[in-house]
C-alpha cells in the first residue's frame, strides 16, 4: 500500500476539516437527518439535506463533497441524486449502501452509482460484499474503482493497493441509530479537505472512534453517549488523534 | 380475563426481547423515527423504517413484527402499508392511529386496516375510540377482534376476555415527541417474542413505564429524560420489571 | 416604534404560552421536525407535523398557528403549503425562508408567500434579505407588510415603525441542527397567544436566548447543550426573562 495513511496524514487531514468547514451535501434517510447534521456541525462542517430534485441542483453545486446514503430511497430520490452526481460533478462524493444486502432495489442502485466514481464506499461487511459481488479486499477494491471503507470492530480502509486497519471505537454506537449513517457523511467532508480519499476515510475512521471512546467516559447507556458523541466530536483535537489512534 | 398476565410471563416477555433480538420493521411519521429506532436499539430489537412501496417487501418479508403508525400518513405511505401487510402476512403487527380523531381520512384508514387483524391497537383514549367507534372496553375489544392498549396516566391492556392496568410511568414523556409512537414500536418488538399479544402489550407499558421513572432519577426536563429514557431502557433487568411494575 | 416590546409585554407573553398551550401546526423540514416538536413541548405549546395534503386541513383548522419553513420542500410540500393557509386563514403564520439565498425556486415561492401575510418572517440577514430584495430594515418591513425578525449574534424585531435589539443566546446553538428552525416554530406558538406580532417575535428571541444562556451552564459541547436546551426552556419562567432579557 501507499503510504498515505499515516498518523501524520490523519492529524493534518482533522485539522483542515476544523480550519476550512466544507459544505456537504447529504441525501440520506429521513431516520438520521438530524444526527447526521449534529455529527457534522460539530466536526466543523456545513450540512445541507434537500433531496427535492427541483432544487438539489443548486444545493450540490455549491458543495465540497457529497454523500449519497440509500437508506429510505424512492423514486424522487433517486431522480435526486442523479441530479446531485451531475451538479457536484468533479466533486468527492461518498456512497454509503445502506441495507443492499437486504433489498435487490438497493442493491442494483448501488452498482449502477459505482459507475459515478465515489471516493469512497462506506459500509459493512455484508453492505460492501452485496455492492462489489465479493469479500472486501484489495482486488475488490481496484475492481470498483474506489475506497472501501468497512465498518466493523476493526475499521478497514481498502485500496487496490491493500489496507490499513484502525482500532478505535466503542460498542455503544450499534445501539445509536445513524452512526454509521453519519460517519459516512463525516467522510464526505473530509474527502472535501484531502485529495487521497484513503487518508479521508481512515481519519473519519479514527476521529469517529476516539471520540466514541472519549464520549463512553460520560455515558451511561447508549442515549447519554449518543449525545456525548457529539460534545467529543467538537472536542477532539489534532494532536489525540496522534496520541490516540490505533492504526496499523 | 385470562390469567396470562402476571409479573412471571412480563417478566419472561422481557427476557425473550433481549436474548432473540428480533427485527422489527416500522412504518412511522418522519418526526419521530430516530427516537423510534433508538428505543427499539436499546430494548434490544433491530429496527428498518423504510416506506418506499419499491422495496418495503423486501425488509418486511424478513421481519418479525411490525408497527404501522398512521403519523404524517401521505399516499405512497398508505401503498407501502399495503405491501408490507401483504408481506409480512402472519407477523404481528400493531397499529398506532396517531390522531385519528383529528382526521376523518386517517380515521377510515385505520379501521379499514382492523381487518387485517393487528395484534394490538395502542392509542390514547380519544384515537382508540375514534377507530373502535366506541369507548375502550372489552366488548369494543372483542368487536375490533384485537388487544387495546390504552395510554394514560394509569395505562390499560383490554381483551374481549377483560382488563389489566399498569401505574408506572413519569409526566415528562408527555412533553417528549414520539414517546407514544416509540411505545406502539416497543409493542411490536414485544409481540414479535410473545404469542399472548396482551401479554406483549402489558410488558411494553411495564418496562416503558419503569424505564421512564429510572429515567427521571437523573433528569433536570423533558430534553435530558428523553436521553436518560434510552439509557434506561437497556439497564432495565427482568428482575427490575417484577420488582417494580405496578399490575392490577 | 411603537413601545410595544417591552419588558413587561415579554413576560406577560411567554406566561401565557405556558396558560393556553396552543396548538401550533409546522410544515417543516424533515431534518427537524424532531427537535422542533420538543421545542414546542418544553414551552407549553403542542405541535403536529403532517404534510400530507390530503389530511393538514384538518390540522390547520384547529391550529392556533402556523409555521411554514421552506427547508426540504417538495411539490406535495408546496401543495400542503397552500391547503394549509386556506384553511387556517385568519390565524397568523411565521414564515421561515430557510436557505432562500442559495436555491431560486425556494426565493420565489418565499415571495409569493407574503401575499399571503405572514405574522412574521424569521431567518438570517442573507435569507431576510433575499425574500424583501432589501437589506433588512424599516422601510423593507413596511414593503413587505410583515415583522422581520433577523437572528444573528444580536437579533432584530424590525417593523415598519423601527427596531428593538435583544441580546441573548449561546455560539453553541449555531452547531445544533435546527436550533433558527424551532425558533420560528417558537414564534409562531407565541404569536398565536399575543396580537401585537413582534412582541410574539422578541419574546422568541429573549425566552430562546435565556435558556440558551441557562443550558450552557450545564453543557460540555454541542450535544449536551441541545439536550440542557430543552430543559432550560420548560424552567424558564416569566420573572427570569424581565431579569435577564438585554433588549434595546
Amino acid at each position: 500500500m501507499t503510504n498515505a495513511i499515516t498518523l501524520e496524514s490523519i492529524r493534518s487531514c482533522w485539522g483542515r476539516l476544523r480550519d476550512k468547514g466544507p459544505r456537504v451535501h447529504c441525501i440520506t434517510n429521513t431516520v438520521v437527518q438530524g444526527f447526521t447534521a449534529n455529527v457534522l456541525l460539530a466536526s466543523g462542517a456545513i450540512p445541507s439535506m434537500t433531496t427535492d430534485p427541483a432544487e438539489i441542483g443548486d444545493f450540490a453545486r455549491r458543495c465540497d463533497g457529497l454523500l449519497v446514503n440509500l437508506g429510505t430511497m424512492d423514486a424522487d430520490r433517486r431522480k435526486a441524486v442523479a441530479v446531485a452526481l451531475d451538479a457536484a460533478k468533479g466533486k468527492p462524493f461518498v456512497l454509503d449502501p445502506v441495507f443492499v444486502d437486504t433489498a435487490e432495489t438497493r442493491r442494483a442502485f448501488a452498482v449502477e452509482l459505482l459507475s459515478h466514481g465515489p471516493a469512497i464506499v462506506r459500509g459493512n461487511c455484508a453492505e460492501i460484499t452485496a455492492v462489489c459481488g465479493a469479500k472486501p479486499s484489495a482486488a475488490a477494491a481496484r475492481k470498483a474503482g474506489t475506497v472501501l471503507a468497512v465498518s466493523a470492530e476493526t475499521d478497514r480502509v481498502i485500496t487496490a493497493a491493500g489496507e490499513h486497519r484502525i482500532e478505535n471505537g466503542h460498542p455503544y454506537a450499534a445501539l445509536v441509530t445513524g452512526a454509521g449513517c453519519a460517519l459516512s457523511a463525516l467522510m464526505a467532508a473530509l474527502a472535501a479537505v484531502e485529495q487521497d480519499a484513503s487518508v479521508a476515510a481512515a481519519t473519519a475512521f479514527a476521529a469517529y472512534g476516539l471520540a466514541q471512546q472519549n464520549a463512553a467516559t460520560h455515558a451511561r447507556g447508549p442515549g447519554t453517549f449518543a449525545v456525548h458523541l457529539l460534545d467529543a466530536l467538537h472536542a477532539l483535537t489534532p494532536g489525540e488523534l496522534v496520541a490516540m489512534t490505533r492504526l496499523s
